[in-house]
């Protein structure tokens, strides 16, 4: 009988495929005296010849699913399990103190983790660490007989099933397999649910039990626009979902139309529809999927991808790439924004009790200039190759603002004196994220040239509420008329100064929050690349007049984030 | 030479004594093997000899000095060093090791933490775990020759000199000795601040070295009111700082006089200044110092000071004693604000990432509706004592606050139907410490009776900045025009629908904050006891038209927390 599943939707699309369970089994044990040291060495010896086996099947494919790069990982798993000195340790250790392999290999890889891990000024061998870990696990595994879910050996198609889903988890599949996520945890805007909007694959998140009530291998229908999951369904209801599917497609088809269209209203006015991405390659996406500009530029991947500071060159190069791939379209790149949840090992930050409330973003540009001043040049020599706009993250005050425009200025001054080619027009803004600098937007429009909403911290500070936090995430209300009046103030606020207004979290890109953002006058809209042509549709069908009396209506009279859903609803479906 | 210490002004006051340093000794050692184990043995029970004598010591001062209740934390560690299971397994362990005594000392003082601490449902055992690490580190402080520091046993006039103070450090002190605080770290609101105006001694806070340049028993002059500390003062010095010595007397003599007179402004306006309690027996120091109200009294001493969940009797005995003793004026009693940093041993609350943003008071009272049902209860039964109003604190929507309000509506129908006499007329607020309630203030002035401006969390989330996290305390601004206009929209949201606005953090005993304060209409200042009579002089000398003059100035064109401060002192120094 078919069986239903309920969750949060994601990511849009239907799919049907069979499930793929990336759940990690029970590696616990107990010590244990052993009579036979021969016999456990044997056991030993068997679990690590698997696992040699099993890495060299899992490198052969992940070579032509995933390519050489990411391959390399199992290298370096397969040189630890033939270095005497690992495994040799693990046979001495049972034979000197006759106990258990498990017990014996947990310790022997707890002491090499330690001796890596507090080699803290040379990064390289703190990764190690992490492969010590990985071998580890695969090892045990074998030892216990059980088995280690190998994403990277799939090669049929599946819906993932999964308690979450972690960037190395994702690293790892085959996106030609993958047709669909459903996970335990997460919310819209979680890792899982922008990794799948971004491959375009349907996703349902926070279902709480899927890795509980889904088995390996049973049929999954995902429906991504709603939520729903259906396991083992029946011929109507594979036929129903196919058809589905179907009319899914054929509106993408339609979407597809729009690719080389503005962004323009029904009522004639026009706005940006742009693209949120992480890497340079990313741009290839976001052409595809029609965005008229890429309205943030995560900067990050240039630090954490990395063993050390990216140099000033390599910077240049990265945001040469993706202005040439733009074509004369606006880049916004947003200068580091680490510290929070985002380290990096190579640049201790100190331990903190509230990392989100702490030492993060501009807060550590303005503190470490050098590693400011080094990005800073780095764009200033890449602007000469497109459209080029800078903006700094996580200002509260004007006087950050101030200090790190003028740091900018002195970087220009510099270049343009020394000769390198600068481009004469580049906007400096900054991201609209934190609720104090919102209240006094009208003092910071006059220093920025624009302002990029972020609504997930925003709305994270407003409401005093961690988005990442399960027990307060019913506070995460990006409709609450708190919300809205902050965002008015901010569009109000650039607009009186002739600048401009952007929002680049997930909201943007949000069917129920675009028509409020349209009332409110909002300019641009920067989102996941996928999600470009679905908005880009849905502004055509709205009046910027009726949007206006919906948002004025939101500001004014509702209360809660209920209240302004009923609205926007009453207006837009009616 | 006299020298000179700079610092933040945390309480007002002028003190020469000499320094006693709070500075915790080098308790570090190694590992090592001994060869003669009569002789470690006897060097253990040398140390376990000396530390029972100090003991012993420190608890008969301790009696005198603090009182029987406090002097019995000692009883337990002699207890302690009596016990052969515990020191007997130090004696063996460095018999069967032959190992130092620090080493064998450490593990097995360990090994007994870790047992106390396990006995997650035995509140008292877990206590036991921190009487070990303390009596454990006096034994090591003997064994390697180092002094701890006693404070117990000051027997003169000192200015205690600290890294920080720590509420298990300051409730050692004896107030008769203690002339003043000096300390490393923290800022007006931190501990050791409040602490120091809550005893009325002059106190410095956050010279970053206090510890490193001042000498046990320097003679210290601590001048409270401008942040400065001189080391070896001159005959000069003395003299200079004697005087104003008596001349802060004369002033506080002046202050005395209007303890019961109204708090009224210049042009003949009344407001009401009240104070902060923690205790129904700080009702006594609220009333010495001329408080006409309670603004605010935290709840949480009642959870804190327990060892299991306070019963409703419990709480209606303290909440009837401090109705009784402020005689018919106001007691505002905020309920539970626990989590965040404030944890009860006997309530697990989940790990969290952001505890700041995370599941705290309101929000834990709305999921444990056990918990709040027993303390509205105990406040409905004790609200005919006296003048009682009740908080909600950390409310960040109206659903929120509507959810809490409907409870409480719940548990005074009850008690009213069963007979028990109930109060006609409780006003029933809200703090008002989390940006996005500020800002839809004028929705919950509908439900809300009054509300209670929280400036240190209001700032914290206003700015994204932990307040307790040196690096990003330069993000602590009180009058930035963000903060000011969010206390300014709260004010007159509260008067827009006839209810009161008050506020009953730091700055609203703060000289500067006051004048803006008034200028907006803030009807009600509630502050720690000691500022009442300062701020209530203040007041007299400001005239409301020139301070709303004033304020309107700081909201419009001020852009940074410096041009506030800069247009106060122009106007109130003029």
């Amino acid at each position: 009988m078919t069986e239903m599943l309920k969750g949060i939707a994601a990511s849009d699309g239907i799919a049907r495929a069979k499930a793929y369970l990336l759940v990690q089994p029970d590696l616990s044990f107990s010590k244990k005296s052993i009579d036979s040291v021969d016999g456990e060495v044997a056991r030993l010896q068997a679990a690590v010849t698997a696992s040699t086996e099993e890495l060299q099947k899992i490198r052969d494919i992940a070579v032509k699913s995933l390519g050489e790069e990411e391959a390399q990982v199992f290298d370096a798993h397969m040189m630890i399990l033939a270095d005497p000195e690992f495994v040799g340790a693990v046979e001495t250790g049972i034979k000197n103190d006759k106990t258990n392999a498990e017990q014996v290999l947990h310790d022997v890889s707890t002491q090499f983790v330690e001796m890596f891990e507090a080699m803290t000024d040379n990064p390289y061998m703190q990764e190690r660490a992490a492969d010590i870990r990985d071998v580890t696990k695969r090892v045990m595994s074998h030892l216990l007989g059980v088995t280690l879910p190998n994403p990277a050996l799939i090669d049929e198609e599946v819906v993932i099933i999964a308690h979450d889903l972690t960037p190395s988890d994702t690293a790892q599949l085959n996106r030609k397999y993958v047709k669909g996520f459903i996970t335990d945890l997460g919310g819209r805007t979680s890792h899982s649910a922008i990794m799948a909007r971004s491959l375009e694959i349907p996703a349902i998140v926070g279902t709480e039990k899927a890795t509980e009530v889904v088995n390996e291998d049973q049929m999954v229908i995902v429906d991504g626009n709603t939520g729903d999951a259906l396991l083992d369904p029946s011929d109507a209801d594979i036929a129903k979902y196919d058809q589905a599917a179907k009319d899914f497609a054929a509106q993408k088809a339609e979407w597809e139309k729009l690719k080389n269209e503005r962004t323009v209203t029904k009522d004639g006015k026009n706005f940006i529809t742009a693209a949120n991405i992480g890497t340079p390659d990313d741009v290839v996406g976001a052409t595809d999927n029609g965005a008229e500009a890429v309205g943030l530029f995560r900067s990050e991947f240039l630090y954490m991808d990395s063993a050390e500071l990216p140099t000033e060159d390599e910077q240049f190069e990265a945001y040469k790439k993706a202005l040439e791939g733009m074509n004369g379209n606006q880049v916004v790149v947003r200068t580091m924004d680490i510290g929070g949840d985002k380290h990096l090992p190579y640049l201790p930050l100190p331990e903190e009790m509230n990392p989100f409330l702490g030492y993060r973003a501009i807060r550590i540009s303005l503190d470490r200039q050098d590693i400011f001043r080094t990005q800073l040049r780095a764009l200033l020599r890449a602007s000469n190759y497109g459209n080029l706009a800078i903006m700094f993250p996580m200002i509260a005050t004007v006087s950050e603002f101030k200090q790190a425009r003028a740091i900018y200025d002195e970087e220009r001054a510099k270049l343009v004196k020394a000769g390198t080619p600068v481009a004469d027009k580049i906007e400096v803004g900054m991201m609209m994220e934190i609720p104090a600098a919102a209240v006094i937007a009208d003092k910071l429009a006059k220093y920025a040239d624009f302002f990029s909403i972020g609504t997930n911290d925003l709305i994270q500070y407003s409401m005093a509420a961690d988005r990442g936090n399960e027990h307060v995430s019913y506070l995460y209300q990006p409709y609450n008329p708190s919300i809205l009046r902050l965002v008015k103030r901010i569009i109000d606020a650039a607009h009186a100064e002739g600048k401009w207004a952007g929002m680049c979290g997930e909201a943007a890109g949000d069917p129920i929050m675009v028509p409020l953002l349209l009332g409110m006058g909002l300019d641009e809209y920067s989102m996941s690349a996928t999600s470009i042509l679905k908005i880009r549709s849905l502004m055509r069908q709205l009046d910027t007049n009726d949007m206006k009396a919906l948002a004025d209506k939101a500001l004014t009279d509702a209360e809660t984030n209920e209240d302004v859903i009923a609205l926007v609803k009453s207006v837009t479906q009616a």
